[in-house]
């Protein structure tokens, strides 16, 4: 892998390769000395231009485990704020000789334009950017899964026949689309459920059967029910009074939960609002995998990064 | 240990323990590379949900010379801005493997909570919770006197009958705290001198005395006088109409420094307020201690991730 | 060296081994793994009470390829904040056992200040203050000119003889005041082209000649013409009505660029208003440098941290 832009460009092939470098990963994190040498002497710059602590952290945690030196690079305060272009900084991050470049931007795009520009010879990694994609989160979610599944058969694996059902803001959401072409390339079967003012125009193209109403969506106890984080200001526009009304229809509250099976994995990519789209109980059962997705998150990163920066890859540029 | 969060916890022994760590760590900083590999492959957290760039760097040197390594997570700009509660926070650092956690926080009993909660493994170290504890402050503080007092016959030592005055903002003042609980442990007697505006309504329940009068808490040549640093709008509550009325009552002026024995320690938590609390003469006196507290600030912030993180407790989690 | 503040007091011989140790340091980039372990167990603060993203990161890349550890520490949101001053700053630094200091600040002379006021043994590198000093800017350019004349010969030569021509906002520039100190030492003829209203009034006392008008300067084909970035907000004090005004006047426009020999370097310390002091044509083109310029500021560094703080240099402190 050169970058790592989107999931609907990967081939069952190269996500199966990810998530088994992963499995290697994780077992690096169960060590005593939880760190390898691979990345030494390599540069991982960590470019956002939105905040997000969680991902930010989750990345230079992996980054380091690979004992790659990490610099942060909030455009907040930035040259940025004074003008300068994503070319003008992708050209600095080359000469100062960045190996990879980790980036989140507002703009649906700006990975794929920084990748594919000739600005820069650094691996790229999405990590979010606008309502496109993060591909890290899909793969860590299908990662997730995969364990859960299959435990320590999982090597090779994809998942095939296995029913997610997505729940909430698919209009706006990047995780939404990164899962949805992820798992329909390694075989699920996934149902999107949202207020129909929150889907998007173009679903009808998504590799996904579109339900608006929940409780028909989890009739049929799926294997997993990946609930979405919904932003207060979204709620308005899709009509909802308040916050106990959103619950109610679109949310995993207590009732929906105790119907679905106890097999039934309950995924959510955080940071989770309790009593909102989730019910306390449904997040911190056992069912749920939310902090396996956050451990899983830097095993899948460090996968990520060893992919593009290490060994003969990182030779050839 | 498993964490640290207060002074009022530790016994005498652990205490002691902690502060002959900490000779050997002030040893590691004489020497050409001052770096042991003893944490290489954990991690570090600073959790700072209030900005204090001294504290934070303290403790940011501390783990990087003990090879660990340290993510930066300040709570502005980051999801927790989002409405993600301390709990969430606390599961997110878990998963990514977090070894340990030095949290400031507003609100006073906060790392007690994340220490305690199960929500997380890591070693808890407070950095300052409110106007609760700062016990790494505290143990600075005793560090630093029984370096001035006993030099390089510290080992094993108490502060027995040692005098010390503390002035200034009681009420408000985390360092007074977790200087009186750790004061007592240790031996020493503590007086402490503030406007009654600023003395905590419990007090009579602390292991010390209470006077008002600082001349008169100043007339026997106390061993140590520890000033507190005032914040202006605090100064106000307390009825002073002007800071030159604060430090003429309530601050270590010249003519008072001038009158204090010459083996008495002039200490302070940083940063001062030259003319304030403290005259310049005082604080930049051979009787200041206030560049030594700093250097073994980070000697004892050292002992203290070396005695949550490191060896069988390490392995143990 | 003891400290890197000017480049007004550099020698001849102290700026050409400054350009030959860079020589060594951008060969080390050239390498599978970027990393010296010359500054192992040195602690490396930057300090930056001005915004400056690409210098620090050029700063901190720099440091961590010679294994120093690195702090970084924004005076905003800081105790600086809260009316700590530089020398208590300084002494904090001191006390953790900062080795090195890189600061940058509004003030010009603070760097001065912190390096000869006697509270902080490290070595203080200047990345900036006010309109004074920005050496290694100046040291970068001198290198990049060196390489483009005397590729690989380069080592122990100077700029003998060079014509350089420098465009813009003389006024405030600390990059132009460091280039004309340091080209001057080095042998290089230097004219100074900028709006009358943006000429700094000492400046018959550089060693520089001024010219008014741009296309009279470009006239002979300089070696190297460096266009500086134009503020907008100093535009207007030049009485330019607007953008378009100034880029026809003072801008290295499409007609000007294509009338320079092919030879002549095109310099800017980025980020660069494309369209407004330069033309994107000479931007992108193969005479500009920006590329190279930003490239070298990683080894210039490097080679300044390790004069300053390597070997018997960092012992004798």
């Amino acid at each position: 892998m050169r970058h790592l832009l989107s999931t609907r460009d990967l081939s069952r092939d190269e996500a199966i390769a990810l998530l088994d470098v992963a499995e290697d990963m994780a077992a690096v994190q169960e060590r005593e000395v939880k760190k390898l040498p691979t990345l030494r002497g390599r540069t991982v710059v960590n470019l956002f231009f939105e905040d997000s602590t969680r991902t930010r952290i989750s990345f230079e945690a992996a980054a380091k485990r690979l004992s790659a030196d990490v610099i942060n690079f909030s455009a907040k305060g930035s040259s940025v704020s004074k003008g300068e272009s994503l070319k003008d900084t992708a050209q600095t991050l080359q000469a100062m000789g960045a190996d990879g470049v980790v980036i989140r931007h507002p703009s649906s795009g700006a990975p794929f334009t920084l990748a594919t520009s000739g600005w820069i010879d650094a691996g790229v990694v999405n990590a979010g950017d606008g309502t496109h994609e993060h591909p890290t989160q899909a793969l860590l979610d299908a990662f997730t899964m995969r364990r859960r599944l299959h435990g320590d058969a999982s090597r090779g694996r994809d998942l095939d026949g296995v029913r997610v059902v997505v729940v909430g803001d698919i209009l706006h959401s990047r995780v939404a689309r990164s899962n949805v072409w992820l798992l329909e390339t390694l075989g699920a079967d996934v149902t999107l459920v949202a207020p129909p003012t929150l889907v998007p125009v173009d679903v009808s193209g998504w590799p996904a059967t579109i339900e608006y109403d929940l409780d028909r969506a989890l009739a049929d106890g799926p294997d997993v029910v990946m609930m979405l984080r919904i932003q207060a200001e979204r709620m308005h526009g899709a009509f909802f009074p308040n916050s106990r009304e959103y619950a109610r229809t679109w949310g995993l509250d207590d009732h929906r939960f105790a119907q679905l099976p106890e097999t039934t994995m309950v995924m959510h990519p955080g940071p989770m609002n309790r009593g909102l789209e989730i019910a306390a109980r449904a997040a911190d059962s056992t069912q749920s995998t939310v902090r396996e997705q956050v451990a899983n998150g830097v095993s899948v990163r460090m996968a990520a990064l060893y992919l593009l920066l290490s060994g003969e890859r990182g030779e050839a540029r």
